[in-house]
């Protein structure tokens, strides 16, 4: 079901599908009985945990995992915020058509279907310093596109994203709806120079005064200051929340793209769980803001849901332990005394 | 070739093969030509030219990955220390050969052989409170077990262990090559109580007095403190640097293992990585005085190699990236400005 209007995203974020409380008591009863040390799986026990809650399966299964990689272009790209040039966001969606991106390889060793989706990359964002990133309606279109690309029969979700300028976009959500100025959330991205650093902040702190009156709004922000493939991130989350798909997210970008989400329902991300900590100086206080604890520290910082991706194989140890391994009874093990 | 004598031991470290420099170099040069921004793909990058530098190839392979699990029984069990009975170590070897242990799983999904090695179950080593705990020759022995489970053919090596009592056989080779006293090295292991912590804490103090003479010897102290599989694991670390094999070491027990040879030459762990933090406390002060930074922090505790495995599947992320992305120019990506 498609979302319509804002007003239908606010109200499906205030009365979210829930996991299954019961199939995550059996799948912990179950690890208990496991042939280990109470809890010595640590993290992959948790995993398992709540792969059971939110596929509803005491055995959980990672058959069909999806890899969605989202692309947009920003109109504050003009004001020199990246160390790429915006024609850079089209070139990458060709490198990933043919297979010569990061997250080829990484999709392909995660055994994950790579889905990417450019949206409207000729049609970049307004210049949020001086005009609203999209039209309600656009923004809306863009979180179409993100519900459309989950699959029906999947099991896992990662999301992730290219965007030349996208972590000015990201940095300017976290700062909309967090506070602290460009100061708190504006880093380097893909490898900016000082000068790149100061315009950064400058157009984020700029567009936080021309866009003032809108600040109280998380899905007014999430249009006004984001980006397309934020809104699809955003809209493929929710997607994933309607059919209680787990979702792995990837770095900065993609974590601001769910932060409206945060904003509208409590527990709207309790789906989710964060790929990795980027080394983009803001993504880890953004997880500490959302209280999500990152899965890996890689000091990755590449973006196109290469950190989720390398998740997905965690996610896959911690699902083979907890469906192939032997109880204590069945392997005539010894509990502890 | 063996180690006849623990001198034999003294001299490979004091004259270690090396890396091929001139390799690394090549594979950091491909590393900045691909299709990323420099440096954004944090430690995967930093892996790949690791594996370039041990096994001396642009592109590395992980087409033979072996994990290698050490099994041994301790006398100091006996003491109270652990919160399985000794019984357990046999059981759990049974398990791991009947496929129903975590290592199986985790070893299924990184593509890797496992080889379980249980060294005189037994004969339990001696109780170090009040005597040695193997012999010269008992020691050089179980290291000649580990130096042989190293394949010919082998382009990775995870190593681990499995020994009721071994953390407080871990925590004695680091409370006597690193000082500090039990209370720095003891920690709950599988899961002991106060009073197991205790019994824990007095027999290691109290070894630590027995043995007085002998703890500015690393390879005495490994023999007299040590354990069967522990020396194993440190003549499979031995046997890969004489081939120039990357390992992957497992948690505090494995880490331990090692620690005599890093006290007998300078960087002979160099080829070597911490798979992860595990979560038994003493192993983030190791990784700290041994200078090597762990993959993983996913609060494992379960020893059997489990956190080095779950490493392997990182390994083959940086590989992936490493040899199957394009570079800028094949892809027709332009630069950073």
């Amino acid at each position: 079901m498609p979302f319509d209007s804002l007003d239908d995203i606010r109200a499906f974020c205030r009365d979210l599908p829930q996991g299954d409380q019961r199939l995550a008591d059996i799948a912990a009863e179950r690890q208990a009985n496991l042939t280990k040390p109470l809890g010595s799986l640590g993290r992959l026990e948790e995993l398992a945990i709540w792969l059971a809650r939110w596929q509803g399966r005491e055995l959980p299964k990672l058959d069909g995992v999806t890899i969605a990689v989202f692309a947009g272009n920003h109109g504050v790209a003009a004001r020199g915020v990246s160390a790429f040039p915006p024609a850079v966001t089209a070139q990458m969606v060709a490198n990933f058509a043919a297979g010569g991106a990061a997250i080829n390889q990484i999709a392909r060793v995660a055994g994950a279907e790579l889905r990417v989706v450019p949206i409207e990359l000729d049609k970049p964002t307004g210049d949020f310093t001086e005009a609203p990133a999209m039209s309600t309606e656009e923004f809306l279109a863009a979180v179409e596109a993100g519900r459309q690309t989950v699959p029906d029969d999947c099991d896992l979700l990662a999301v992730g994203e290219m965007g030349i300028a996208n972590t000015t976009t990201a940095a300017m959500l976290c700062a909309a709806l967090l506070g602290g100025g460009a100061v708190r959330w504006a880093g380097r991205g893909t490898g900016v120079d000082d000068d790149g650093l100061a315009r950064k902040r400058a157009a984020i702190d700029r567009a936080l005064k021309f866009h003032h009156g809108i600040l109280g709004d998380p899905l007014a922000v999430a249009a006004a200051l984001g980006g397309r493939e934020l809104a699809a991130i955003a809209g493929a989350v929710l997607a994933a929340r309607q059919r209680r798909i787990p979702v792995l997210l990837d770095g900065f970008v993609a974590t601001s793209a769910v932060l409206p989400l945060a904003r509208l329902g409590t527990g709207a991300l309790d789906h989710c769980r964060a790929g990795h900590a980027s080394a983009e100086p803001g993504h880890c206080d953004l997880l500490r803001e959302l209280g999500l604890r990152p899965l890996l520290d890689l000091e990755m910082r590449l973006g196109e849901a290469s950190g989720a991706a390398v998740a997905i194989l965690l996610m896959r140890a911690a699902l083979a332990c907890h469906n192939g391994m032997a109880t204590f009874a069945e392997a005539g093990v010894s509990a502890a005394d």
